[in-house]
């Protein structure tokens, strides 16, 4: 039976309309030494290709896009230090919207600068949650802009889903397509394209041991939290919210732990086979199917690649 | 007037589909950002994603496949420790065929294990090139093994046309095609394949200012060699030859020469920007547009991306 909630073919296909000018329709890679290694049919959905490198930028373009013109006067704020930080500066500065972007004050000068190429405003706070929330809300109440969630909220949930939509069109007959599950953004996207736009095709997500309050969260019921996030896959630490975590326990098939080093080496692989740059994240997937070989023997594996931010002087796996 | 010693477009193509079995079509990327920061539109071929990484593979193979059967069973021989190792070793495996590689002792460990992995059998001997040529000689003596030159070789050279012919059947309209040049069998190759399949297509060679051998070879009309070869560049340090060096006299435009930091910035932009990972020599060509922006500006430039087997421990630019 269908969720309630669930948007429909219609509502996907208008969110891929809309966004079309301000993101990459993306390449579909394939690597015939992965596929022997995997024991199954590997498409890799390029989103480190995306615009500002990751498929952050669909649901940030949908979320502004969708807002009314007295919104868009009056800006967009987040707190993020990553590729949502990023996605969301680029796609404000893009559509002619402000964007202020809260971010504790000991981010790393990297990802500052790169908010900075896009024109974010900076607004540094202390590093806890509730100093950024409360920066947040400072903004929000000063200036009226609107805040936008880095995965749980509707429009970005279904602008990332079209990283699927599209991947699905290059590759009709996918068994499986797997995503890494952080935040739940991209996972419920992908489910919800798949749930659409593919007669038989299974969402699966990889997800660190070290961070897996998504796979308890689907045996329990509800929405677990880490006490601890020891993983190199930075994009992975946070936990599903209650607009994404519907969907993803109507439509998710299942939840793949993974080890550290099994993520590392899914990179090494990726990096020196494919010779592509992708962050850990992007990792996870791979290293779910290699973990579950007999699973996925001689199948159609998609594999979202979720971004390619990272930091070349600190590799994990070299 | 026509070099008497150019193969026919016939030639060519019956090249390429001799080898298409045995080779990938590779995509050609464009990256809005480089053309932004070029002022031209950049067609990236990307060789990088070829089988063992590098366009190597097209020009081996052919080599290969135009034996006799009784040639192929005596096996083939190179000394290199480079790129056309590994192609030579994937190649004659694909083929069923024998590979001896000379090396060098002292090569790098991880060159060993690439020539292994693809079951090429490796002759050490000592760094110079008179007791590799030694080693060599005494194989094709003692086995019947047929030498196979890495880019002096006319069936190596039409093999490497076939990048150029793939990115002008997906961009007919280019203006300018750059590649790197070192032993000048893939700028010989290319300049074949625009000469034959694009009306209005130049051929110009980006070099490293350390090794500009071929730029002084244009100036006196004879091949010239380097005194020393102090580039990040390696696969860039040989010289032409008296296969290549007539078809690059007649059929490329001119050869530009960049410095060593113009390369670590053009590999720092393709790695950031385009995410993928390229090898020193395959920067040359990017470094080379970006040097002379107001020759190229508006117009349509393919660069062959030449490879992406790079020391991810030993990174020039981080």
């Amino acid at each position: 039976m269908d969720n309630p909630n669930l948007p429909s073919k219609k509502i996907l296909l208008e969110t891929h309309q809309r966004i079309k000018p301000f993101i990459h329709n993306t390449p579909v890679l394939t690597s015939q030494l992965l596929n022997e290694v995997s024991g199954c049919n590997l498409f890799f959905k390029c989103e480190n290709f995306q615009k500002m490198g990751a498929f952050k930028m669909r649901g940030a373009a949908n979320a502004i896009i969708s807002l009314s013109e007295e919104e868009k006067s009056n800006g967009v704020v987040t707190h993020s230090s990553g590729n949502f930080a990023q996605a969301v500066s680029l796609a404000a500065q893009k559509l002619g919207v402000k964007a202020y972007i809260v971010m504790p004050e000991n981010a790393p000068q990297v990802k500052k600068n790169a908010v900075k190429t896009y024109k974010g405003d900076i607004i540094e706070c202390k590093s806890t949650l509730q100093a950024r929330e409360a920066a947040a809300n400072k903004i929000k109440e000063e200036k009226g802009a609107t805040f936008l969630h880095p995965s749980n909220q509707d429009e970005v949930i279904y602008g990332n889903s079209t990283a699927a939509m599209e991947l699905l069109e290059v590759q009709p007959e996918l068994d499986f397509i797997l995503t890494p599950v952080g935040g739940g953004g991209l996972l419920a996207g992908t489910a919800l394209a798949a749930h659409h736009f593919s007669k038989k095709c299974k969402v699966i997500a990889g997800e660190p041991m070290e961070a897996d309050d998504a796979y308890r969260s689907l045996i329990s019921g509800k929405i677990e939290t880490n006490e601890t996030v020891n993983t190199i896959s930075d994009g992975l630490k946070t936990h599903l919210g209650d607009r994404n975590f519907p969907i993803i326990k109507d439509y998710v098939d299942k939840i793949i732990r993974v080890e550290e080093h099994e993520i590392k080496e899914a990179m090494k692989l990726i990096w020196e086979r494919m010779k592509i740059i992708i962050e850990p994240s992007s990792a996870v997937p791979l290293a779910a199917v290699l973990k579950n070989k007999s699973e996925f023997k001689n199948k159609n594996v998609g594999i979202i690649i979720s971004g390619g931010n990272v930091d070349l002087k600190n590799l994990p796996f070299v």
